[in-house]
Order: C-alpha cells, then structure tokens, then sequence
C-alpha cells in the first residue's frame, strides 16, 4: 500500500535575536492610534504571560524569504539523501513573497519555488515548482497536496518549504507585532509501497472559514500615529483569532485521528503551529476534552515559541526539525509514534495530518 | 471512467479601455535609463506589428483582483448551474495579489481565494480555499491540479480563477509595459463518470525551468529617469522570453498531445496564453512542424489580444469564455472537438492540457 513518509527535514533559523526589552521604545497604540497608558514593562510582562515568546528571530538584512527557504531545502535534501534530480515538485508555502529589507514591495516573480529550485541548481525540467498561500497552515496545506501527488502516482518526491519574513510586515506600533518572527523549514516527502513499513501519512483534514473569519488577519494601517501613509502591515483581531481557533481547531484535529482510525491514546505528539502559547495550550485541552480526557499528556505538546516566535508557515517544519534532530527538551521521537501536525491561520484556515513516525 | 469536465465559464473584461495612443507622452527608455530616440509613432506602431495589441483593458480604480476574481467565478458558477455550497475547492491564481490603485503593496493576507469565497457567500467550512502562483500559466496549472484532485477523488467540484492587475505593476517608461493589461477569467471543473460522456481532460503537461530562465520574467527598477525610488516593477528580457518559448512550447504541447493518443489532424483548437501575437503564432506553427506539417489549419489559434492585451493568468480562461459565447469572430466550438490550453510565462514555467469539448 503507497504511503506517503517524510524522509528529511530541515531549517533556517535566522540569526538575529530580538529580544522583547528591544520594543515598545516609541510606545505601542492601539487600534485607534491612541498611546497605551501603561508602562512598557507592564505591557512586556503581560505579552510574555499570554504569548509565551521571550524572543524571536529575525532574517539578516540581505536574506530574503525564498534564500531562507533554500537553505532550509537543502538540509532536507542532505537529510533524506535525495539526489536533487529526483524531485518531483517543489512546493513553497509563503504569504508575503520575498521582501527586501527597508522595503515594502512583495516580490514574488518568478515564483519563490522557481527561486528555490534556481538557487538548489535543480536542472530537471519535470520538477514543477509553484507556491501556495493558505495563511500560516501553507506549509501543511504543501504537505497535503504532496501527499495526494504521490497517492496519485503524479510524483514520487516533494519538497516542501514554509519560509516568511513577518518582520518585513511589521507593526512596531502594535503589541502584536513582537508575535511576529522570521524562519523556513522544510521536508522532503515521498512515496513508498512497501507492506512491511508502516510509516506515513494516515489521515488529512483541511477547512477555510470566510465569512467574517476573512479578515480576523489581514493587511492594515498601523496603529502608530504616523498610520496615514499608505503602507500596511499583518493585523490580527487576536480575541476573534482566538474564539475561532477554540472553536473549530480541536474538532478538525478530531476529524483528522478519527479518520487515522488510531486510539487517542496512542497519540505521541503534536506539532501545533506556533501562534500563541496560552491558545496552543487552550486547543489541546479542548482537544483532549472531545475524547472526555481532561488533561493533556504532558510531554504531548513540543513548543519552541519561547525562543522562535510565531514564524507563519516556518513554525510547524521548524519545530518538527528541532525534535527530530534533539534540540527540544524532553521531546524526541520513535519509530511508530503517531503525532500530528495542526495549524490554523489566516484565511481562516484550518489543517492537520496524522503520521506514523 | 471518471472525466473532469468543464461546466461553466466566466469572465471579467474590465471596463477601461486604454489605446496604445494614450502611451508614451513622457517618452519610452531602455534598461539603461536612455531615452529611445525614435518618434512615439514608430514605436508605436512597430509595438502592434510583434504584439497584435491595439488596446487593452485596466481594472477600475475601485477594483482589485479579488473583486474581478469573484465576479468570473460568480459567471462560472451560474453557466454550470452549480449550488455554490458543493463546491469542493477554490484555486485562485495570480501573481501579484490585491494591489489597490496608487499603491505598491501586494495583499494576498487573507488569499485571494479566501476572498472570493467570501465574495460569494459560501458557508461550507469544507470547500477549501487556496491561491497558487505559477506565473502566467498559474490558471492552467490550478486546473491541472483540479484534475488531480478530482480524479484522487479528493473533490468533485472545483472553482479554478486566475485574476491579475497587471497594470498596477506596469512601468510606463518601457514600451513593453504596453503588452500588460488586467482581467479574470474562471472555470468550474467537475468529476463526471459516465461511460457515454467522453468529454474531458485528456492529458496534461507542466515544466519548470529556473537556471537563468528563472529571470527572464521579473521584478525591477523602472527604465525611466525616476528608477532610483526603491519601486520596482513587472520586467521582461522579450528576446530571452521569446527564444525560450519558441524552444520549447511546442515539445510540451507535442507530449501533452501525445499522452492523449489524439491525432494532431483531430485538433480543433489552441488556447494559447495571449502573450504576443507573433510569438504565439510561432509557437503554434513550430508545434505543427514537429509533426510534419508546415502551417497549422485556419482558425486553429483564436485571438483576443489585440483588444485585451496580455492580462497573465487571465488570458485563457477569458479567451475560451468568449469563444464558447461565441464573441470572437470565425471561431466556435462543436460537442466532441479536441482542444489544447497551454501556456508559458515567469518562473519560467509552461503547462499544456488537452480536453474534449
């Protein structure tokens, strides 16, 4: 029977650490461009306390989305011991393109994939290379489209990349904004049919919500007092953000084990995209709750968002990377573990995968 | 034996005419900043003698692609009498996102598929909703990946739109500014299985080129006098663009038409992404040579350049919706005929479909 296995994964962690004491210099306003009358320590504390983030990652100044990408790429490649010639399709998750520093114009022809595949010097012209945007789950939605490819016979081996520089569309105005990161990460996914290998993708479950969800997270004024230049930056309606994902985040993760056929108690792990950490947490208890189990395993939620921030597409192949490889802390993985991958972002969209490890 | 068909088309023409007259008044220059010393008359006229273009359409200033988006698709929707809340899927293509009148920004946070589902007022949580960039040949590609899902089973209804405003990122100094214009075009594809009915995709065919081709097509400074503002915009090196396609269009058309076990005498028409006329013609006519036949049939190739330019992922499904409204002259289309769509444009990227009508 053809599954679907991950065979590599890599990441781009950029190198510029920006710690949370680094903002709030100017003050922050709110929506409607008023100063926030509270102390910017009290303010730092408080975002800590629900985010979880302490710092974050920013690209280098000459790095844009698609070379992070590329580096992130190429680890999967060497991991997986792909021979680059073999690649089927590259599929590149983003939502704002390349962005050069110091400026605002989103730059995505040719294609951040097509850039990829230049920079890793593929020369195969059979290896397709296109980008999806699905809001912060591109990544996974990447990895779904693959996975279907192989079910299909249509390719053998993707290569799958989330890569963003939300620091580029940055409100420093906005508290918001110091959610925001930059990274990629990576993997290579391909089809094996082989009886004896139980590894792979079990299940997918995808959804879009559009009707006010549409712009929960979109693109607006800042909230500074400089707004009315015409530039725009990712805005967030964080309480809306937050119902929704409570919502409907546990129940598409439901859908999803429940189509794996696999006991919630054999469940190992779950890459949850990194938004939020108090929300992440929220998600998982409710989670949990639909199977009438009050507390989550502990050990069950691996997080990096302390030192990552929220990366968009890069959070989920950034953090699977990081376990794989033993850079969390009493996370790793077996053989046979189940885990699952779940995202929720603009859009709003909404995906998860169940997997064999 | 399951068939994806097409049920419906739409398209968007928008309503602001612009004559090749109405440019040049502030002279054209080349790449090197150097005003090209020739009357604005020669060139022109020598712009309609490669081109075919003697206008094209812009968006409205109150317009944005999503807007244009949702509008074909609506048409789409209503030709193949579709309840919206079946629709499986919505792939919107495009290259440059949301850019509202006199502004540089790209938005494509929400995607703009997620804008047009809410344009048109879909609830289902389950008709997914996603953006590809591919370049120009972005709407044949999502209906190839329409397919694919349909034949995966994985839908049985998809929205495929590619919308583009491409005079937002227009350079008027540089006379190939002239080519580009704005449109949307849309099609509903859907899963039939019935013995009797052979309409359908028959074949398909992608290629990704990105050594130096990945260049060809992209984003820079402008050739005028102003180009050191930081704004860049749509660029392309016509020679290279020209050379390439001519090389290989036709063996990707050749292979699409030979994994459909057509006979080339069978084909009835070419959409052919509306770049340029003479380049087109080219292509077509070295797509016949390799089958040994020196000029393709009459009437094989309609046009709609000469009056709307070349709108990117627009230009196909626009094309084939009027001619199956029988809106270009001397062309129509009978039950059964075979039919090819291909294209070529930034990433490089070319892609071919053949479909019984």
């Amino acid at each position: 029977m053809q599954r679907s296995i991950i065979t590599g994964t890599g990441a781009y962690v950029p190198a510029v650490v920006k710690k949370n004491e680094e903002f709030g210099a100017d003050g922050f306003y709110d929506g409607k461009h008023q100063r926030i009358n509270q102390p910017t320590s009290m303010i730092l504390e408080k975002f800590i306390q629900i985010t979880g983030i302490a710092e974050r990652r920013y690209a280098p100044e000459d790095i844009v989305a698609s070379d992070m990408a590329a580096i992130a790429g190429r680890e999967a490649i060497r991991e997986s011991m792909t021979d680059i010639e073999t690649i089927d399709q590259i599929i590149v998750a983003h939502n704002y393109g390349d962005i050069k520093m110091n400026t605002i114009q989103t730059d995505s022809v040719p294609s951040l994939a097509s850039r990829v595949k230049h920079k890793l010097g593929i020369l195969n012209p059979y290896c397709v290379a296109y980008d999806v945007l699905f809001g912060c789950p591109g990544w996974l939605q990447g990895l779904i489209q693959a996975d279907l490819y192989l079910k299909a016979g249509a390719a053998k081996k993707c290569l799958v990349i989330g890569t963003e520089t939300l620091s580029r569309v940055t409100d420093y105005a906005d508290r918001d904004g110091m959610i925001f990161s930059d990274g990629a990460g990576a993997c290579i996914l391909e089809s094996i049919d082989d009886e004896g290998d139980h590894r792979g993708i079990l299940s997918t479950a995808a959804r879009s919500d559009c009707r006010e969800e549409a712009f929960y997270i979109d693109f607006g004024q800042s909230y500074g007092p400089d707004y009315d230049n015409g530039r725009r930056f990712i805005k967030m309606n964080g309480r809306k953000v937050y119902e929704y994902a409570l919502r409907h985040v546990p129940e598409a993760m439901k859908d999803c084990l429940d189509k794996s056929g696999v006991d919630i108690h054999s469940l190992k792990k779950i890459f949850i995209h990194q938004a939020n950490e108090k929300m992440d947490e929220a998600i998982v208890k409710a989670f949990y709750q639909l199977y009438g189990i009050d507390s989550p395993p502990e050990y069950v939620m691996p997080m990096c968002i302390h030192w990552l921030g929220n990366s968009s597409v890069a959070t989920i192949p950034t953090l699977y990377d990081l376990v794989r490889n033993g850079k969390v802390a009493n996370q790793e993985l077996h053989q046979g573990d189940i885990i699952m991958f779940a995202s929720v972002g603009a859009g709003m969209n909404i995906n998860a995968a169940c997997y064999r490890y």
